[in-house]
């Protein structure tokens, strides 16, 4: 049996997940309005160490100062009562009908404007309630049609907005990092920053990046049949792992959110054991919050989206238990030696060896043996049965 | 009527694409062994520029040194008589049994310096031939299952081995540059590097990633459901579109290498549209070779092989016609303006404008009526309903 | 240029599509809620002949008898101003909480009743409008989870819902057909009857069959990655081609609900191809209504949503003058009878012939030269690529 | 610890799977020919009760009557050594080139005619084997171009082939049912029949359908995206699984034939379930072979080759017992209560009841509080945890 989540575990969730009213494309709210602060005391009773939020979560979009500072004050109890953290924060540039061709890069430059003010004002209030994550989720940055929007000029007003903030953000000396959220497409036709590797690229474009990491989510990246594994392993690769969303996806289709582990089991596993690990050879691992963010399925009461929270910390400490039984199996470390797993982390060339060196070396060309050496058999297959043995509990 | 290819057209082609003997998965060849040398003269005829090939293309894996240098000697003399360019080369890493887990990043140290070696060998015919790109498409670099490949320790590898040719190329004095050519899957379950973003994040984690940029073919990026007009517009933002493939794919499936145009035919115009003109508002276009790397379908005879060919420049001699026209319409101009897209060319801030003003300017914020903004009409149906009358030459 | 649209062309929208307003699944609404009967004038105006909807479009959910009366009462007088038609009716059974688990195979019998009651009371008013086919998307019937419902079970009552009202419409001698609209997910995670196929199948099990059909929707089959005008070309060969969606889909992905001709080109040619002349050898066509089942993007104001109806419109009238020229070129002739397209009409054995004379006839198998038979070459790039000129109107 | 496998499992494995020599699109073989007899006795040795194969599998394309009858008698030898069945046969009508367009549904009528004759020559062998299923798998059957084939006469082609074989069946007196499997695409860009749905729409229009029936492929169907449990489900309710293809495949990409289990490890584990009990409520289950059609990987070797096929047994084992457990288990008994899973077999309509006196049930209707309906929590997400906890082996 998995032990109970606890605070240790860094378990966070969005109050947009658990908040979900269930309305969506074709159908009405089917779930009441509920309380962030209700949330607060929930997830705080489940285990969690913390809840997330976009500005308008809690304070809807349009507040006066006043409802705003009464709201917040609320707020700031709840999580004072529980000892829940705010890990990370981040705005809603999406629901407004004025961000209905993007925020910070929107084809009318007073929705830029007004985009960049509202982002601004919730910096703050990350910073005042310790959040270290900033996330920007440009949902609404895309176009339906490839005519109507300039990418390279949309890039250049991307870059100038987060480098805008970024620079804020250092001058204010808060102690914040931003994570890029990138989507394939939904609701635009087709996103800015499609994926994981599209958002890291435009990071290396910025001035002020080194404060700029992403925060890859699993259903976005496997919305483009990606592997996410693989995707943060490339995040973790260019140090860039900054926060981390945890959910579920059935195959290529619209945005599903499902609890973490409800969609893609094998790789959920191994996104688990790279998270815990660091890699397939060990090595320095994710260290920070484990953040679901996810729907509760629309056919659910309340009482289902609170078994909907639970299932989500469930199947993140099975999975983490399931990882660590498999990296302590000596059947498992034979196989991953047949496979020559660590022997990729060994330079190709050996220490001090010089590429002239390598192309007088007869053994690695005129008298290298290639069929021999094809004739291999890596065991992967073995290796992959292995793994999924142990996700089954079955060794 | 479009006007017939000419050398200015920069038209090239793969010679595995016109000598493809049409095996696949399920078949075998539907085609006799194509001279390459008989390819040249073809292809010259009938208006392109230039030919690119990998090296066993030309000469068969395992040939000895004699009869490379017969064989590469009548191949000079067919560029000769023709004056054909060899624009570009690349290397084959994934035919033979030995790289069945790659190259670069096979688990398999011997591999990966067998892999390199023959890099360097084909590198220096490259800079001999006049080659001005060389690509790398690593099909066998990545793996079926998540814990047999080390994605961190494979990056770093695929990196030891760009940066050694590359310091390789510099200290040799080539006058080339390097060109990754990303694709999801296929051979491989998932690839390392499967989007134009994950191959611009990764260049710019090289040591001498000043020469190498991309290759990103049509069919790849959309084998991931991506825009491919948007992802070379984010290459040529971070001035990496160094060589381009062209094809047609529809939808996502197998890797279909149709002739251009073939698939998705209103982004194979934005495609045409952006390479020739930079942007919707304009700028700095693609200068380099308009490469197509397709399949001539199995079901076609050598007769059929030259009609595909002529086909991909066809079509992009047709679509450039197009996109003058659209250009040129004084109500796409109209469209355009409504759509705002040359207004996101404009920074968010105003010239010299600071964040802290921005912060001070009451109309961006505390004065701004969101739903006023909010209910402007952008007309992107409309401009795209333009766009496409005049691919259909309907205006 | 394109004839205008006229009451001949059959052209017909739902309510819904103008009606829209634009809210989606992580967006409020950015257009104000459009009178239907204005959108009846607006319609007949541009050459539309009629109009379709669903129940809760005209009369809201849970209106009294009274208010019901009323406003289909001034509907009714909208139609007759006008002269539109009302070409085929549907019923909302997805938006209402009620649906969360589906209508028909909801796993509450409870729902399942109430829906049929629901369907029941529009369809006496679809006859009462002259409609003359009743389409059922059923979007809810489906689920997330593949243990939480018993799809053999729930093939069961959807055979028993659709029975018995078409039962019904028999007793009652309306002069009403069904047509059954396949969605492969979204909003379910998957959908019971996912593709044209699944729903012919499903007819083919009904006692009532005779009078079901089904009701293709060019982006629904794009989502599941699958050929349009194949999918419809089943349905003509079944005689089950009752009614059509026709829209525009980028790929797999969510349903975007296109103006058609807005996402795949040259698929909608073969449409409107195949719509007009029923197979490339000719034959019997489609002779319902070109019903448009799509939404004008989030980013038009009212004036974008007029202007993008007349998009569709115009797509079609434009695509059906370059099928009509292909068709008259003698070019595209000849390499029709090259491709052998016509000779797949000739029955495979001769006529009275039979297996068992073909089992003698030597020339079909022993003395058979298979390789000579397949180095013929078919020429389908080259017919390829002449529609695709004749699309890009380049002929 | 699962069982090890038995005759009495009743599984199978196609001798073109641990028989592949693992040359794909890009790359040639990387293992030697595999004797089929020695596959025989192979799998007899782990446990499998039958093979399965294509004609050219056993004897070469074009061998001569003597060769064959040498080959087949020693091939029989192997049958009656070992005890091993021959459950099921085919005909490979995709790999040679006289195929190229297509078998059935070639535009050729010479090649369309060989295909009958081929198909016909080992239908006899086959029921002389004792095989019980037929199965026709026809990827060539279907275009790249959407002009290029006639679909509507294609189906009629397809017909025509399927009634004369299933006549030729009958009058021969075989044992013998025809199973037909469907593809979406790869190797043809669009394959005819592309789903289970649109196969059990086709066998509904045959002459002979009653031993007509479908043989679904794991990853063919998920190649469209389609759930694979519930494709078998609507396969299961049309009375016409007559055959199953087990194997693995990650998201919707090129076929990759992995282990059974290897890909979506959940629908695996219902795709077990469902097999073996029939529904979730229970009731008649699939009763033939369970049958393995995947690859083992490029990077294995011969003795990798036997792994997977280990592997694949094993995992149908192990799933089984997870899904015996999961239904003994009270607390999913209670779950699928609470979800209303098995008041979906309870007709809408009570036992006599008609359509008139629902439609008079006030109760149904009038007197139904759709918002208190609307409530409900059908518990779906905590359902699916459980199912999942039952597939990790931790309850």
């Amino acid at each position: 049996m998995a032990a109970q989540p606890t605070r240790e575990d860094k378990f966070s969730f969005g109050l947009w997940t658990v908040g979900w009213r269930a309305n969506d494309q074709f159908g009405e709210p089917t779930r009441p309005w509920l309380d962030p602060v209700e949330s607060v005391h929930r997830l705080s009773e489940r285990g969690a160490y913390g809840v997330t939020f976009h500005d308008d979560d809690v304070v809807p979009f349009g507040a006066t100062a006043g409802e705003r500072d009464t709201i917040l004050a609320r707020f700031r109890d709840a999580l004072a009562e529980t000892g829940m953290q705010v890990p990370m924060m981040t705005t809603n540039l999406f629901s407004h009908p004025v961000f209905k061709d993007g925020g910070f890069t929107s084809n009318d430059r007073a929705v830029r404007r007004f985009a960049l003010r509202k982002v601004v004002r919730n910096i703050d209030l990350a910073a005042e309630l310790g959040a270290r994550t900033y996330v920007f989720w440009g949902g609404r940055e895309g176009s339906e049609y490839d005519g109507v929007k300039d990418v390279r000029a949309a890039l250049d007003r991307y870059r100038e907005a987060i480098d805008l903030l970024a620079a804020y953000v250092k001058e204010q000396g808060y102690d914040l990092r931003f994570a890029i959220e990138p989507k394939p497409n939904e609701p635009r036709g087709d996103i800015l920053l499609p994926t994981v590797g599209h958002a890291l690229a435009f990071i290396a474009g910025l001035e002020h990046g080194d404060i700029v990491g992403v925060n890859p989510e699993v259903g976005h990246e496997q919305m483009a049949g990606l592997n996410f594994a693989a995707g943060i392993a490339q995040a973790l690769w260019a140090g860039k792992l900054f926060h981390i969303d945890l959910n579920g996806q059935r195959s290529i289709k619209f945005d599903q959110d499902l609890v973490f582990g409800h969609g893609d089991l094998l790789n959920a596993f191994h996104t688990v054991d790279l998270l815990e690990h660091g890699s397939p050879s060990g090595g320095p691992a994710y260290d920070g919050p484990r953040h679901f963010d996810y729907k509760p399925s629309r056919t659910e009461d309340i009482a289902g989206v609170w078994a909907s929270a639970e299932a989500n910390m469930r199947m993140y400490l099975l999975l983490r238990e399931r990882a660590r039984a498999y990296r302590a199996d000596p059947e498992v470390q034979e196989a991953l030696a047949q496979a020559g797993v660590a022997d990729l982390r060994n330079p190709t060339l050996a220490d001090g060896e010089t590429l002239r060196e390598l192309r007088e070396d007869r053994s690695a060309f005129e008298d290298f043996d290639a069929d021999v050496a094809g004739a291999r058999g890596y065991g992967f297959v073995r290796l992959n049965q292995l793994a999924i043995e142990h996700v089954l509990g079955a060794r």
